[in-house]
């Protein structure tokens, strides 16, 4: 959850890129796949940036953190662009997910259309409930969690959303963990604690709500104090 | 979606608070919280950060934006600085919710424990399907699109949950803002355009996949590499 910690790495020119960084490349590439869905071929740090809300020198100094991805006079082949923002992001191949967790929650995952068009595909899922097992929703079949060892090895799983109640996450985590597990998109309410080599992305929807309102208040501050353009 | 613009207010002594900082505030919450249930009345920035991977050196930056709130020889008083950070993010009143939206997901953040506990009561759910309207889910009922403004009024409604379909995203935006909406926390897969004074934030899950192939594709470079402590 902190910020990376200085590294190196061939894809990165620059060895530190800040969270939020990685965050705008995922904006860039949506923009970029409605312009190409809009029949653009060529696009400019401008045009990425202006429906987003960001500058070009922005978009041009999160860009750079990577390589140099444009050309004089033309701007970023979209293709081209998406293609290799989704090389840095590890999407430009297929991940097959495990989902565990079948409430409200994991079912409204499963239905999730934003997950397969950037090339996520939950495969498996899993629930310790016997009325929810063999059950196939929205086309994926539930498994008791007892399978997780045998069905995680058949389909090279190694990223998993964990949409289990906080009492459990830790507990179906280690699971995870002994089956091989890399990353874990967490959706419960509960910090876990696990081996330092597992990356873990913990997922507070009431967080969102608090940045929302932090920015209602704040803009109510400044627009009291006359200042009604401090907020971009 | 941007980093703040430098602004002033009598809130935060530093003009400039990054948005990351703003998440890390509700992190320290949580654990605030978590600490408190577990009967402890003080702490400190190292007990703070620790569970939640940040230095005390982090957690004393962060909250050096909004004030000076520990106490030499004691640390932080756990009540006093869950009050203070629940004024700084907004939450130290409730914020009544609409929810408008009620598909998998829609229900799904219905029945989230995580809302309730940080002050968010969704108050009134809208969906535009006849067969929903008239239904109490999770104790709140639903209303036809078409009450929206008298049920705002009444409710004093200024934040909403948008859980629509990507197509009706847009307009059920702007009936939102037309009934006086001030902030909007989007799950539809796309980009609101809307006045410049409403609060927005996105909440597109696939961002977070992405975010964790991005930090594991990272690590088995690294690893690659020989520099296996390369990511805290």
């Amino acid at each position: 959850m902190g910020e990376p910690r200085p590294k190196q790495n061939e894809n990165a020119p620059d060895p530190t890129v800040p969270k939020a960084v990685v965050s705008r490349l995922s904006l860039y590439l949506r923009e970029l796949q409605h312009q190409v869905r809009d029949g653009k071929e060529t696009t400019s740090s401008t045009q990425l940036g202006s429906l987003l809300g960001f500058t070009d020198a922005q978009v041009r100094k999160d860009l750079a953190y990577f390589g140099q991805f444009g050309y004089p006079g033309i701007g970023y082949r979209c293709d081209e662009l998406i293609q290799a923002i989704k090389k840095i992001l590890g999407t430009n191949r297929p991940w097959p997910l495990a989902l565990v967790g079948l409430g409200n929650l994991g079912r409204a995952l499963l239905g999730y259309r934003g997950f397969g068009s950037q090339g996520f595909k939950v495969v498996a899922a899993f629930d310790s409930d016997p009325h929810k097992v063999g059950a196939i929703i929205e086309g994926v079949t539930v498994y008791d969690l007892a399978s997780l060892p045998q069905i995680m090895e058949q389909s090279a799983i190694k990223l998993a959303i964990l949409a289990v109640p906080a009492t459990a996450a830790q507990g179906v985590a280690e699971q995870l963990v002994a089956c091989g597990i890399e990353g874990i998109l967490n959706f419960a309410p509960v910090t876990l604690t696990l081996p330092p080599e597992i990356e873990i992305i913990g997922v507070d929807l009431a967080i969102e709500l608090e940045q929302l309102s932090f920015a209602v208040v704040r803009r109510r501050t400044d627009e009291q104090a006359g200042d009604s353009s401090a907020i971009a």
